[in-house]
């Protein structure tokens, strides 16, 4: 293991955190906030920190799939111990593990909150909670690979375990190249949903702030309602926004290079405009009775819908009370999560796909086990080691799944909330049901259970295996 | 597709069904039942049926995996309908729909139940309940390849298509053998448990019913209260022999051919007993509090998790009322199931332990993509084919999983009963939590729901396949 590059990214990494948190600092001076001062502090610790300790050059620059894996994890502990700093300070939040918890929940684009009254935070805490979802949605490695000068062979590795989902296509051949035209696409598509929300007649900072939520597909909002208390044109907007952001951003970038039709083509876009259609339909009808007329049904069926398959976590409305089968819809599509490639998280569509493509390929396996056939995605054969990494995703994802919430049991709330909780932590998605539904919070949990609900959000943001090697003895070997 | 073989073999199983329709025959004769004529009737419909219906031999004897499959997922559906029959025909069961439930619950081991009131059955029907456990428990094509000299290549697609577990091991190479061998020891072993629980004091009827009930790894009891109200030596031998039959018949083989030493060496066993033994203790420590004395909070516990990790269902206690940790790991169990090769069902230990060391050797990968590891298990290295078969088993389990929840919802039961009920039904364990619990039954659910937990009872103990395949359109094409 090399240790030294290892330290050196992580002294990047906390210059760029100084960088972050200095908007929340301009937010306290607009709104004269004295929480600002905690801001300004950790600022200045995080830069002092980054500047001296990068100063001694890496011995060596050998990096391989081993440090990436681990420079990535170390990187999102550290946003987050640092990042929950501020919220600490500020006297807002009963404890750091619970400042810890939001924060995580912030970057790792969750939103599952421990707050109870969301609207007594102070302005510049409200806009750094939002801000960490945009910073967690595309990755701080990838910004970094993005802006500085970081020559060598681990660009890729950075790349690859910090970006969501299997490596099922890829956007461009050079790291560097990819990096930018993500974030490019990603500010400009975050404007537009600003200047739309303040159109729709949303203030600056809760256009802001919203946006920063959708983009990043996290799910804090500014009011106890969540999105509920504003107009249906806001929610519609947001609506459209958040399936935008979970649909695979190859898709845009072959709208940017001009080739709309190879756009139109993307076969997991496809699969999950298609699951949406069919969720949002399924639940208009079973939840029609509910509402005044079959287009508010509709509205608030595709908000919520749309807010889960992308993993974003907003409401309109507490989906807990509706009826069972709707619920179930939303758990299950709390799982399928958005496209690969997405800001959005869960399992991911082509992953989803890809499993039932194995499956249908195994019933012909069965009847004709000479017949050997391929599976193809996006136009492409799916290799064998593609299919042996999403088949043991999967097992890994159940494996952590059934342990977490083994884990939270012990707690003693009931089923429900204990496989919804961790169902919506995993998948980072924010709201679960029953007492963690979205009219209720993750506070009803104890410290330790947060710590399993704080592991399962790392661990579902960064796709399991990075996060898991910090656990492997053989990791931490040197060469 | 050969359709006068499967033919052929169907009307086999409609004699043998007639000879198993022969014992609750004389029950009804024993007692003085006129129930019994329900059976005579059904026993002489089947056997002229079965007998006429071989007359015309086979054009073809040409016999592949798919026909084996086929074959065996009609035989189980043909043992269902006709084994409903009688139940029904007895006025005893308010409709067919449930006395088919009743039968595919015994047939497949899983003991869920939709009757309020056991103890109102008549003997001859309780018998039957039980006794189809037996047959369900190690197979009726693996009974009849024991016993009639069919020739041919068809053998092995029939055992293969109808017994639980991968394909790890085998216990002899001829089929024949093979079956007879299981047979043997399974009737070894049901007879030893019958003389022990008759020594402890339980009827001849009981013992004889209850122990059919833990062969099969079924549940159906034939009190309300389950095994609840006989003594504790009675629950203690029911506990042992519920984990021995739970255990991979291989291990049985061993000692009978004298090699004791490499039955303790047994992987799978070891795993499973360890599995055993920390749940065990884990909810003896949880339930402490709410018994007597520890030793009480024990015998609980080795029963209730001996009864859910083989899959049988049989319940000394409510432990719908024990506390959420305990509850969860009761659900963990109904998962992680029995032994491949036993009596039980679930995903079977095998199959988990396997998955866990794919998960292990993913992360061994990741560190070092060079070095290739191959996975052992039982001692020798487990081959692509069957790693491939296990995740897509796991893979097609879940999918399964997540359509029959969504479908029972629509009954707009709790989400815990709806994701025990499925877990009890796909799993073939019988009790699950809230409204399905031990002190429940599934009289609850509608009758679309109750087709929807029949497939999966049949599904489980098929393992999955067989029974998908019937959907598969090119299934049915002819060669």
């Amino acid at each position: 293991m090399n240790y030294s590059i290892i330290r050196y990214i992580l002294c990047r990494v906390l210059e760029f955190q100084a960088l972050f948190l200095s908007l929340p600092c301009i937010a306290a001076v607009v709104y004269r906030e004295k929480e600002g001062w905690a801001y300004a502090a950790v600022l200045a610790a995080c830069l002092l920190l980054g500047v001296f300790g990068k100063m001694k050059k890496p011995g060596s620059t050998v990096f391989y799939a081993r440090e990436g894996f681990v420079t990535v994890s170390l990187s999102w502990i550290l946003l987050s111990l640092t990042g929950a700093l501020p919220l600490f300070l500020s006297g807002e939040f009963p404890s750091y593990t619970d400042a810890l918890f939001e924060t995580i929940s912030g970057l790792t684009t969750t939103g599952a909150s421990i707050l109870t009254d969301v609207e007594a935070l102070s302005q510049c805490n409200l806009f750094w909670r939002s801000f960490t979802h945009w910073i967690g949605g595309m990755g701080v490695l990838v910004l970094i690979l993005a802006i500085l000068p970081l020559a060598g062979g681990y660009n890729m590795h950075l790349m690859r375990a910090e970006s969501p989902g299997s490596t099922v296509g890829k956007l461009v051949p050079r790291v560097k190249y990819t990096a930018r035209n993500l974030y490019k696409m990603y500010v400009v598509l975050t404007i537009v949903q600003i200047v739309l929300l303040l159109v729709t007649g949303m203030s600056l900072f809760e256009s802001m702030t919203l946006s920063f939520g959708t983009a990043g597909t996290g799910g804090f909002g500014v009011l106890n309602s969540s999105i509920g208390s504003y107009p249906m044109v806001s929610q519609a907007v947001i609506t459209i926004f958040m399936i935008m952001f979970g649909i695979n951003f190859n898709v845009y970038y072959l709208v940017w290079t001009k080739k709309p039709l190879q756009a139109l083509q993307h076969e997991e876009m496809r699969y999950y405009l298609g699951i949406i259609l069919m969720a949002v339909l399924a639940i208009t009808i079973n939840i029609r009775g509910g509402f005044q007329s079959l287009l508010q049904a509709f509205h608030h069926a595709a908000f919520q819908v749309a807010s889960i398959i992308t993993t974003t976590g907003y409401s309109t409305i507490d989906f807990n009370q509706w009826p069972e089968f709707s619920k179930f819809v939303l758990v299950l599509l709390m799982f399928i999560g958005a496209c690969a490639g997405s800001t959005g998280g869960g399992i991911k569509v082509s992953r989803v796909v890809i499993m039932l493509k194995l499956v249908k390929n195994e019933l012909s396996y069965l009847i004709h086990p000479k017949r050997v056939r391929q599976i193809h995605f996006e136009k492409h054969v799916v290799n064998k080691d593609i299919l042996r990494s999403i088949s043991v995703f999967f097992i890994t994802y159940a494996v952590i799944y059934g342990v977490s919430v083994l884990l939270v049991s012990l707690d003693e709330l009931d089923f429900t909330t204990n496989f919804t909780a961790v169902a919506a932590t995993l998948n980072n998605i924010g709201p679960g049901l029953s007492q963690v539904g979205p009219a209720e919070n993750f506070a009803v949990y104890s410290q330790p259970a947060k710590y399993v609900l704080m592991f399962d959000m790392l661990a579902g943001r960064l796709e399991l295996f990075p996060l898991l090697l910090l656990f492997a003895p053989s990791t931490w070997k040197r060469r």
